[in-house]
């Protein structure tokens, strides 16, 4: 996955940390566009994120594009494992 | 949310459940669109339907769309609670 600064990864820590990070890049005010990016059970929050961030935040944002696929992820006991994947690019309007 | 024929809901069952679920609507020939409505935790359930359909059993399947959303579900003790929703549009090329 990219390290672009503008990606925000989605873990397990509370789902507000992940709103307060997005709303601090944008405040940035040169950044029009944030992604977010989660794998797993994780898809569930980033999709809490967008929504939280869109809702009580940010009335100017709007989800742009939604992506999902499959990563293989190597086990400890060897092989690999397919986990999903979203990917959520936030853009913000003027 | 609409009770299409060609609509899977997504919730607490095995993920193996849905995807027999969808193979069986688009297994009767006519059907070239299923959509999966998740929300909450089945989210990440709902994701992992549409991958492993696609990679694993028709892979002339394609994410059309994918469309968030935000529901407000009454809570017993009164009021409403926030939560998140997915709508993943499947579509079947020929």
């Amino acid at each position: 996955m990219s390290k672009d600064p503008n990606t925000v990864f989605i873990g397990r820590k509370p789902t507000m940390n992940y709103v307060l990070a997005v709303i601090t890049i944008f405040g940035g005010g040169e950044t029009k566009e944030v992604t977010l990016k989660a794998r797993g059970m994780a898809i569930s929050t980033a999709v809490d994120v967008a929504e939280i961030t869109r809702r009580r935040f940010m009335q100017n944002l709007k989800v742009e594009r939604v992506n999902l696929g499959t990563e293989d992820i190597p086990m400890q006991e060897g092989g690999t494992r397919a986990v999903s994947t979203i990917e959520i690019l936030l853009v913000k309007s003027s």
